[in-house]
């Protein structure tokens, strides 16, 4: 669920003052001293998202009944995907000396998984969106029942597709069924179904716990699967779950500071129901302090990976990125 | 999906003729001639049933946050359920020499996402079912939103008590992958999902796609698992994959005659909308005839498996009662 958001053709940064608060961590020396600022995150990014939209592409075929592949595809295949749960997956992987041939499979796996938690959520009975990744969600294209069985669909197939695609020679066994239970593990009660039953039900109090679980969630799965398929140490995986964790959050919570500041017309928002944000809740200054201590929080489990060099600058730029939305990345923005 | 239609108080094989054709199976001389006729299949049913309650007891716990788990322990543990899915797992299992503590873990996995299917079947904008296993549907009780979600989190935690319940020394790592592969391929679009979809929207002449994915998948996953935890060869599981789901739908089939001969008054049907039965499509007469064929199809599987001698009892009986209904089987009946 991070990363979900259409990016709009203005990039959303400029919303911002410029003394935005999440720019100026001072951590950002940690970045200096491995010399990272030349780690150009765009390329990295796009070029992986062509891999990834390529494997799903073969991974969700048209077969019969066509309709509900259709809808499966409609969604996990949109052109506005930023393929961040992915991305991060394969950078974890590759942290930790994995190649990218092992962690394809899993990654495709979140990819279908978090379309599946955003179907599911857009639902009418849940926050009723109207659009995701600029295009008309799955229900108003498909209908509720259709949208359903989609999401039902794209779920399990995650886990099939783990199953059939991991490469064996490259990823013992006993590492798959880690990273089948991690994925179960963020997408059920454990996880995001639990922050989706929040942001539906409970009070105000509960803005960090729904965050955590609906945003969270994904981050911390994506980056804990790839340390897993590279066979990170515990401590290692430790450190991934709240790293991932912390930009997840970290992307939503600046997601709707900038919604706040653009100040959409309510009628030209695209949720029908607004969820349990920290800007709802605590205000927009609030909602920038919680980014600042995000962003830092997130950084700081990354020194822990700076004896591995310069393979540590893509997970410090997705950091950068959550919090700056520096460049465009997506074909909807 | 199959054997989850509640049973009632009084047998519902009295509403039959006496000369129902399913009863008369000239294949019953395989069964006397193993000499299975004294195989106490209520028994070794209601034996099972008390062990997997009590494991899916305690794989479902009361967490925060609660209502969550309250929605998915209500469906997951109703008394009503006759837990056929894992008790057809057990016996599959068993029958190529593998052990209880082997199956139960993907046994309770089976039943959790089969409940988590009757859910998401039972709600307003699929089937619109107000009742299952003898209490009001989950949607009724918990509402829509919840109900959805409640499915959401039951599939994947069948996943994850798989991979963390499942005993490294008696089932091999690369087995218990199949198992869950071959699970979500029997929920997902090319399974469960994919019937679902059809009962919904195909036409009358896709009765028998219908009956197969959304009734037999249930069956075949559940034979198949049992066979590849145990280990069992892949003619084996080819047969176990055709036994399973001609009983899975036998079973149903048999359900539709029994509610059209009992004539249930629509207004006290559990079923706001009818689906594609054979029954509905092409008569009671012709429903038997099917019923006559699926049981013969099942038995006949089963011939290859009578060198394992008295073992075979149970899949055996399995089509008998799904046929007949020779017992009351779960708490509402």
């Amino acid at each position: 669920m991070i990363f979900s958001s259409v990016i709009s053709a203005k990039p959303p940064c400029l919303y911002l003052p410029r003394k935005f608060p999440v720019r100026c961590s001072s951590l950002s020396v940690s970045a200096n001293q491995l010399n990272l600022t030349q780690f150009d995150l765009k390329t990295y990014w796009t070029t992986l998202i062509a891999e990834i939209d390529n494997d799903l592409e073969k991974a969700v075929p048209i077969k019969y009944p066509e309709q509900i592949y259709e809808a499966m595809r409609y969604s996990v295949l949109a052109k506005g995907a930023k393929r961040a749960p992915p991305v991060m997956c394969v950078a974890a992987c590759e942290l930790f000396g994995g190649s990218r041939l092992a962690a394809f499979p899993t990654a495709c796996a979140l990819e279908m998984v978090h379309a599946a938690s955003l179907i599911h959520d857009d639902l009418p009975c849940m926050d009723d969106d109207l659009s995701r990744r600029g295009q008309p969600s799955n229900h108003t294209v498909y209908g509720v029942d259709i949208a359903i069985l989609a999401g039902d669909a794209l779920f399990p197939l995650g886990f099939q597709h783990i199953v059939s695609h991991t490469p064996s020679d490259l990823v013992p066994e006993d590492r798959i069924l880690r990273v089948i239970a991690e994925i179960a593990r963020a997408v059920g009660s454990t996880g995001m179904a639990a922050g989706q039953f929040l942001d539906l039900e409970g009070g105000a109090n509960q803005v960090r716990f729904v965050q955590e679980k609906k945003y969270g969630e994904m981050g911390e799965c994506s980056a804990v699967c790839g340390g897993l398929l590279a066979g990170a140490e515990d401590d290692e995986i430790r450190r991934l779950r709240r790293y991932g964790r912390a930009v997840g959050v970290l992307y939503q919570v600046v997601n709707d500071i900038l919604e706040a500041k653009a100040e959409i017309p309510e009628d030209e928002g695209k949720k029908k129901k607004k969820g349990k944000s920290y800007v709802a809740v605590y205000g927009v200054e609030r909602a920038m302090e919680v980014a600042k201590e995000l962003r830092e929080k997130a950084k700081k489990e990354l020194h822990g990976f700076e004896k591995y060099g310069e393979k540590v600058a893509p997970l410090y730029s997705f950091v950068d990125y959550a919090a700056d939305r520096g460049f465009s990345i997506g074909a909807s923005s």
